[in-house]
């Protein structure tokens, strides 16, 4: 029951032209996208993700169409029918047949990267002769520029992570189960003024060295190191920060380590200026990582973009050959990550700027003692 | 953070070796499944459904391998790791490559239902000359006939709605918008056992005719009609129960047509015996919505098989080709929406049983007066 934030008729408009031309310059006829960011990003659509396929169609000029099923239509409000043509299917119709006929005049369909392949199967056999791409190839590039109001929004769901990590140390306490931990941290996410909770990972002791780790019933002891990153969105719009903690005495060594990982993530943020390639911005922070001796211990990528997604386009990665632009919104979140012993990750959200990345957040990246 | 049942290993190796079966029926040669109630169902590994992919494969007779991006590998744990082969891959890897290594041999390849389009699209350009079906041709046949445990956890799942739908009159009060009527549904259903809350519909006055409405910011008034439909999982496995609730004197009409829903609900569980086709179960409960004149009234399906997914395989449809089988579990949920005035849905769960339907909710389906 997460409320997407309902931007103007003419905010859609815009977005569907940009896209339009986007299409054009990555050979794309027509796109079909699902329920997911991109639908709630083109027409303010916040739809259920389920079988009955929700579809809409822009090609280069038509009115965009939403196929929805009938009982959903009454769903559908102001002002998404002002920049779609809503069209209900029944029970007994064959969306997919409806689909295909507004589909028939393309030869290179741009599919929504969220689409259930169910969705996709069915239309592979309506239209075996079209070549499918991924829709991101021309939503992404106009979806990674971030307009003022969504800089906004996302700037608001920083300050609310900020004031998470920021009380950390009263939040997560000695001999919380990590997974009461994470519960702690998702309630006061909802305080701090995110709509919902979209994660939350809190790793500690030797879990801490597992990136993506999911809460267990393990309990935080004294010497644990705890990797904790959570984000939430408000009004569609995430946040996703990182701080670590240390309970009692550092571990041997981790005081180095640290430091390694703060400089890592200070020189991708000051490298992540607008005019950069992406992959140079993870240059920037790997090499200090590599310095130190570390480099095959940072096992992911720098960063990812983030919007309506926790993770989209620019991803900030070794093979990424994205260029950031000014407006551009993604994570910096190096880590070292030592295998069944202990892990640092520090993340915060970035905009590229004109010299140099702009912090959105602003709680301290120091280590937390507890 | 909802935890998913996990099952013993054994239990895994037998559904496989079951789907494995089904998939020689189905003409499947191997599937590739990601993140989804089919990854839980055949290996127990609940992973977050990002856009590195996560993939299972499984032919006809080899070990099922598991690509996990390498900064997940630690997140899989036993029993998966008994019944998979784990491969990371790292983050400069194409692990559709690695995929596609792996279904080189398979002709017919049955790809996830909710596998994101995006991981398809890559896959079709590794194997285009492969024929690409729904994963869910081999699995549904199998995850449709539930084992006692499951049917379990379903009667767990659907004593915690149960409870909800009971003490509806104490929860839902006048006066409340329906957004706040839903965030109270949440809570009490987390407080009766259910470990998440899925989703929530409340549906107050002329909203209540819209089967799939979106708690809004309406506040709930005498006179109104408000159709409350909600669940959440106990352990993975969900609940999905409808009552409908008056405030002050019924509208004009209302318990006529109330007792025409009652009277389909109650002709829709009792044709829900083994044996028994979907679409003659679909038939007994429209068949007399349609002989009080309200068939056009009646917007969508009968019900929705239920597990794993909230919705899934059997549907109970006009045009389903299915037949029921003792164990299968779906929902019987007629509804008849005057739109723009009110509706009316009941709904209860039910597992096919011998003579008839089963229901597993057991809460009074009368109006609940408030």
């Amino acid at each position: 029951m997460s409320q997407k934030s309902a931007f103007s008729a003419s905010t859609y408009e815009m977005r569907i032209s940009k896209v339009r031309v986007s299409m054009q310059e990555a050979g794309i006829d027509a796109l079909v996208v699902s329920p997911s960011s991109d639908l709630v990003y083109l027409c303010g659509y916040d739809a259920p993700v389920l079988e009955r396929p929700t579809l809409l169609i822009v090609d280069e000029d038509s009115e965009p169409l939403l196929l929805v099923p009938r009982l959903e239509a009454a769903r559908v409000l102001e002002p998404t029918t002002e920049v779609v043509k809503v069209l209900p299917w029944s029970e007994t119709d064959d969306p997919y047949e409806k689909a295909a006929s507004a589909l028939r005049g393309a030869r290179r369909i741009g599919v929504g990267d969220q689409m259930w392949s169910a969705h996709l199967i069915e239309l592979l056999r309506k239209l075996p002769d079209a070549e499918y791409r991924k829709a991101s190839d021309a939503i992404s590039p106009v979806r990674c520029r971030k307009e003022p109001e969504e800089l906004e929004l996302l700037e608001r769901a920083a300050r609310a992570a900020d004031a998470v990590a920021s009380g950390l140390s009263d939040i997560v306490s000695l001999g919380m189960t990590e997974r009461e931990a994470a519960q702690a941290i998702s309630s006061a996410l909802l305080e701090s003024g995110c709509d919902d909770v979209e994660f939350v990972i809190v790793a500690s002791g030797p879990n801490s060295a597992s990136p993506h780790h999911e809460p267990s019933d393990r309990r935080i002891s004294r010497g644990d190191v705890v990797v904790c990153d959570f984000g939430g969105p408000v009004s569609g719009y995430h946040s996703d920060i990182t701080r670590t903690m240390v309970f009692g005495n550092p571990p041997e060594g981790f005081d180095r380590v640290y430091a390694v990982v703060l400089e890592a993530q200070r020189s991708g943020v000051e490298a992540a200026s607008s005019g950069t390639a992406a992959a140079t911005v993870d240059r920037a922070a790997r090499a200090v990582i590599e310095k130190a001796g570390y480099g095959d211990r940072f096992i992911h990528r720098t960063g990812h973009g983030i919007g309506l997604d926790i993770h989209e386009a620019p991803y900030i990665a070794e093979n990424a050959v994205d260029v950031l632009e000014e407006g551009m919104c993604f994570s910096i979140e190096p880590g070292i990550y030592l295998e069944g012993v202990w892990g640092i990750r520090i993340e915060d959200i970035v905009v590229a700027g004109k010299n140099e990345g702009i912090r959105l957040n602003r709680s301290s990246r120091d280590v937390i003692y507890a």
